[in-house]
């Protein structure tokens, strides 16, 4: 099942993606609902960012390839992570399917794509073992974990580099039945394959990190969790196009425009 | 004027205090309200999170004497920040006034108090000169930014040392009309004064926070910016009681408990 939030007839609204038609419904995925008759054409409605988390988590590095050449780029030595330490993004950077990456006009040549598969939490969970951990998630969807390079690795915290406005692109939908281990990440720039990785072959599973987590933390239903990439972007510049496609799940498109151009 | 959150005869409302009384509404401080004819005293509700953030941030450093102890008791070179970073903590750790701080049972000794004002966002901002930064801001609540010092030295990011379950109580309620020139804050350790300092002796005022971050990013109603603290904690211990106090705003009041005693 594929949920979808969307605006039409000036009605903000969750629905239930049938094809390539929605059913709408009252209420929400976390909370309850209840079908409507309404009925949407998708190619009609305006996308939104499928939920706005109350806790936004992020792994940061979490592929091997992407630990090694991001740490080649720096002239440093790869630090591949022993440990699941989950890290954090901000939800004032979410932007939607089809909205615009703003860069602004002051930020560096360095603005990179990290294409990923989120984890959409579903219930409350604490104390989750690996074997019982994805029982809290209720569904997948995929986010661009836009970053702007020389701020991430000059400033003492993430807030411009990762956190800028517009620099979190979420979406389509969320997918409920996703088989990640069947799953291939491709990312497109202006429609060309620049990264290509198996989706699942992470350091650390999504299971692990919230059977870790939750030793901790209380992940609660509308949580998100931000699961890394692998590769590396080429710098991106005003006008490129980038499609986060991950497969059997949804294709998540964006457009990069600079401030002031 | 004062809002609090509480939940009385089984129902949680937004309520404005006046004394020890207080004025139940219907609504809350950010969408709107109105005023009900139910009244409570103070003693005999339950005092709640003032309220659940959007986006938490947290200025982290930002008083001198906090970090020059903080470095020389991990034998480091104090780092004084030179720009106005913000960081961000996690809405999982949120307690209200009166609730206990839990300390996992595999946490280690340096259980640490942080007394810090926080200021509660209630109007959207984007691009405020340091001039009208103060603007946004509905009013101010206390913080005390509860901190496990060999996670937080050793894991790769905050996610234990700093937002492990309860390790964030917020309260006791939202003061519109705090002068925060004239404050003190003090925490006491069961009951005697350990660290005082002047509030608004900080390193970038929480204008200058506001004006900086809001160059890149929107700030939303319902956010909440965590201002740092000056100072240092003795290690805390199962028992222990923490008020940190703000002269004319409030009192935050914690038990500390570890885990399996």
């Amino acid at each position: 099942m594929r949920w979808i939030k969307f605006t039409a007839e000036g009605r903000t609204a969750y629905g239930i993606l049938e094809g390539d038609r929605i059913a709408e419904v009252a209420g929400d995925p976390f909370a309850g609902y209840e079908t409507t008759s309404r009925r949407h054409d998708l190619a009609a409605v305006k996308i939104e960012v499928p939920l706005i988390p109350r806790t936004f988590y992020a792994a940061g590095l979490n592929y091997v390839e992407h630990v090694i050449e991001g740490a080649k780029k720096r002239g440093e030595t790869p630090n591949i992570p022993t440990k699941a330490d989950i890290g954090y993004r901000a939800v004032n950077a979410l932007i939607a399917h089809g909205e615009n990456v703003v860069i602004p006009a002051d930020a560096g040549e360095k603005i990179h794509y990290e294409g990923e598969i989120v984890a959409v939490i579903g219930k409350k969970a604490k104390n989750l073992s690996e074997a019982e951990a994805l029982s809290c998630v209720m569904g997948w969807t995929i986010g661009n974990d836009v970053s702007e390079r020389t701020w991430q690795k000059n400033d003492r915290t993430f807030w411009r580099g990762k956190n800028t406005d517009t620099f979190k692109p979420m979406g389509p939908w969320i997918d409920t039945d996703f088989d990640m281990e069947a799953a291939t990440t491709n990312v497109r720039l202006n429609g060309e394959i620049r990264t290509s990785f198996a989706t699942g072959h992470m350091l650390f599973s999504t299971a692990h990190f919230i059977s870790v987590m939750t030793r901790y933390l209380t992940l609660w239903p509308g949580d998100v969790i931000w699961l890394g990439t692998d590769g590396v972007s080429p710098d991106l510049k005003h006008g490129d196009v980038v499609d986060v496609e991950i497969t059997g799940l949804g294709n998540l498109r964006n457009t990069f425009v600079r401030e002031g151009l």
